[in-house]
């Protein structure tokens, strides 16, 4: 999606170790008519899949996501991170986020993800792959359909998308960096 | 706000301590329609307040938050609570959660909310308004204006929004509860 990319190389800014921050347009102070626009790229990718739950991570994927689901007209579920004292009975799964270097526990209620929901995964970035595996053994256990995963912004560098894809899944990421180097501040996308 | 507070009453659950479990609806299974209609409904309140920018905190007011910021055109801030490797130079306030019972610190990128920037704050509870605290004294320092707060659920027999409103801040509440009862699973709603 060319405007996003345009967005990363205006808006971006790359931080040492190959960690790519967008704060200010896509997950803390958000453009929502960016967002807008990648949910109907998304809808219009997916809109033949019978697409009946959306599932996102918290919390930067619950902007997009949200706007994801309203175009299909279905439910979104957000995974939480973390305990509440107002989760019930969950699913769980472990995931390893590389920004705040741990592991985490994700969970979603039991019951919120249904046998045979058609379910588009949405987040906002995918670099080694470990959020949407933890989403994907929930969704699994649930007995639903992963039937795509939209990501926004795709680290081609890193191996999650092409370990997702050879398991079989389809994955539209609307931007894909194939280098980006801190020294020069310059990035370099595939182009799809 | 008559379809949500019915919303409250056939999917909500009331937990011991005074906890409104809306978890099937509005923040984490998410009915996106429904908060559409929230969003709208913010909107005509807070029209002709010249909003250009939308705030609130992680994680449970983003979904709302980003398609009241969508009606406006303007861009959504949203607090990050904790910390995180890709965050700069950041203005915070502490805020204590009723529901992990600790406080959180919670941050804003500095210069993302601009002098002079007309803020609504948006967010799914207001109970003893910690939050809404924690992100006008934030909004505060940055010179900007808080020209109103939209809430979804207040909670009336809590203090949050009588001390806000007595400090002058508009707050609008979609429902606000005066009474809810474990034992019996009922609720009564304020009329507004």
């Amino acid at each position: 999606m060319k405007l996003l990319e345009e967005e990363i190389r205006s808006r971006g800014q790359i931080l040492p170790g190959n960690v790519l921050k967008v704060n200010s347009f896509l997950n803390h102070k958000i453009d929502p008519m960016l967002l807008e626009k990648m949910a109907e790229e998304w809808y219009q990718l997916f809109k033949n899949d019978n697409i009946n739950k959306v599932v996102t991570i918290e919390s930067s994927g619950i902007a997009m996501a949200i706007l994801v689901a309203l175009k299909f007209k279905c439910e979104l579920v957000f995974a939480k991170k973390g305990k509440s004292s107002t989760l019930g009975n969950v699913l769980t799964a472990s995931v390893y986020s590389y920004t705040k270097s741990k592991e985490v526990l994700i969970s979603i209620e039991r019951g919120y993800i249904k046998e045979d929901d058609n379910v588009l995964i949405i987040d906002d970035f995918l670099a080694n792959g470990s959020a949407a595996e933890g989403l994907i053994s929930i969704i699994q256990y649930a007995k639903a359909n992963v039937k795509g995963i939209g990501i926004a912004i795709e680290k081609g560098f890193q191996d999650g998308g092409q370990k997702l894809r050879s398991q079989g899944y389809r994955v539209e990421s609307l931007a894909i960096i194939d280098k980006m180097d801190y020294d020069t501040q310059t990035i370099e996308f595939k182009q799809i």
